[in-house]
């Protein structure tokens, strides 16, 4: 049996959203897990660049032995049906950038995760796939819009539970995701940032992520860029994106860019605006990237409203 | 000229949304302004009670002298164009509970501001309002429904501005305000509170409080009951209310409950449900109280969602 199962980027936090906001994009990664008939093989991971933007060196971040994240998945769920993974082969399509805040390994937990689940006959519903992903990655921003698609705020409660709302993205408003040549790994981006913040930071906050989700049902756009500010996170992460300052002053000139922040823990960059002067935007970040001599890819997405497909199933 | 304004009381906090969100209900002061005919006797300051349930003690919170906060809020009005306010009989006919989390003094500084607007032929526009009171009072939480009415999301900006939405508060959720008979002044209330705090109690409470608004706009109970939750101020301050842990128990029995919060800074209790069972609800925290020899008045209240208005005005 072998089954592949497509799998959206992810852009998380988008601004106030630290560690529950997160959308999904049109940038795929596609992960294959097959029976092998060989018995005592193991389980062996084998990780292929689909995507010119993505070169040998980033996909090493994803280790293909067994301790890999894809692996614990694959384990967890066998695990909780009593099973032990063997025999597996498991083979990774890559397209979404690693390392550059866009969910590549939330990716790759829920496209082995539902993979898995499919070959074992589908012992899991969602509400288990998503608690045993969010047990590997940590936080439910990516992993949730990885599983179900769309736009969504996410909460893994104390027990374990991960509970969801989808929000509808304004069909007037832009993404554009802005993805520079170099890596941010989210262990360095998590240790820039403190244990404690000011209660007025906390405020803040809490009440742009009010904000957000007002302006998101409204379609709101002056409201979207008050809500589109962060306190908790983009200002302690700053330093680690070169450029950013830069980038987030320049587009200040333009009425229509609603926000600039980073995408996930960084190192890409999500502006949110309405539809027009997209070249302008593009070229914007483009050429203060090109200043710092950084090049980048610069792509207006829409959103994703599909979650982990099975595309396809061979007995 | 004589000018009467009614200001409605308001709860603010109801939950996650600390010093950004608040409510106005349907309990009412009056502020009457008027002009006097004799030269040189300043701004008198006169409160009367109206209602049974508030005692002299508590309206000497409301001082009658010139720095009273209301005198402040009609001084910076006069200053704003350029006058000096003096031959003003100024009357509070209080029936808002003072010191329990009801917005009293809000409200005194809205209908001052509001009568005094009218008597100068209205000077400042809504906008500038909300920014006088708020300078007085700090925050726009109370501030803004007590203004504009109905449940409200409000910041004030760096440039003192405010900006705010309303949001509809659903039909079928009741709203029951337990006033006890002991008092919390808010500068208590805010003493408890710690300059810093977690980050993931602030992140906690930015994904509360994202609930909260989808919550309220698509009239979701179940995620109304993760909403109401707050890490930012209630802890600190539920040892200040007697009573209260203890009423948050026992109202765990009612599925139809979805948060027992405190208003405001407290002293009263705000309790979220739908529109069943509520002569018990009010009967579990009439009961808890009593056992700790504490009178409360207790009142299942519609929404208000009018905010000041000038009820009389003669010439």
């Amino acid at each position: 049996m072998k089954v592949s199962v497509k799998v959206p980027a992810t852009t998380a936090n988008i601004g106030p959203g630290f560690d529950c906001m997160g959308m999904a994009l049109p940038i795929y990664n596609t992960v294959t897990i097959e029976e092998t008939v060989l018995p005592g093989t193991g389980v062996e991971i084998n990780v292929i660049a689909d995507s010119d933007s993505i070169d040998q060196l980033s996909l090493d971040h994803i280790p293909s032995d067994e301790n890999s994240i894809v692996y614990k998945a694959v384990e967890l769920l066998y695990n909780s049906i009593g099973q032990t993974p063997s025999e597996l082969k498991i083979t990774i399509h890559s397209n979404i950038p690693v390392a550059r805040g866009l969910g590549s390994s939330s990716s790759v937990i829920v496209g082995a995760l539902v993979a898995a689940n499919e070959l074992l006959g589908r012992p899991a519903d969602e509400v288990a796939l998503l608690s045993i992903a969010c047990e590997i990655e940590g936080h439910p921003d990516n992993i949730t819009p990885a599983i179900v698609g769309g736009l969504v705020i996410s909460s893994q409660e104390d027990d374990g539970s991960v509970i969801y709302r989808r929000l509808k993205w304004p069909e007037n408003w832009a993404v554009t995701v802005c993805v520079p040549d170099f890596e941010l790994s989210t262990d360095i981006a998590r240790s820039v940032l403190p244990q404690e913040v000011p209660m007025k930071d906390a405020i803040f906050n809490a009440k742009r992520l009010a904000m957000f989700v007002e302006a998101i049902n409204t379609e709101d756009s002056e409201l979207m860029k008050l809500a589109l500010q962060d306190r908790l996170h983009q200002p302690y992460r700053m330093k680690l994106v070169p450029g950013l300052e830069n980038i987030i002053a320049n587009l200040k000139h333009f009425d229509n860019v609603l926000g600039c922040v980073l995408s996930g823990a960084g190192s890409s960059i999500l502006i949110v605006s309405e539809k027009n002067n997209l070249d302008k935007i593009r070229n914007v970040v483009k050429e203060t990237w090109a200043d710092q001599n950084i090049k980048c890819e610069i792509r207006t997405l829409a959103v994703e409203n599909n979650g982990a497909q099975i595309v396809s199933n061979e007995d």
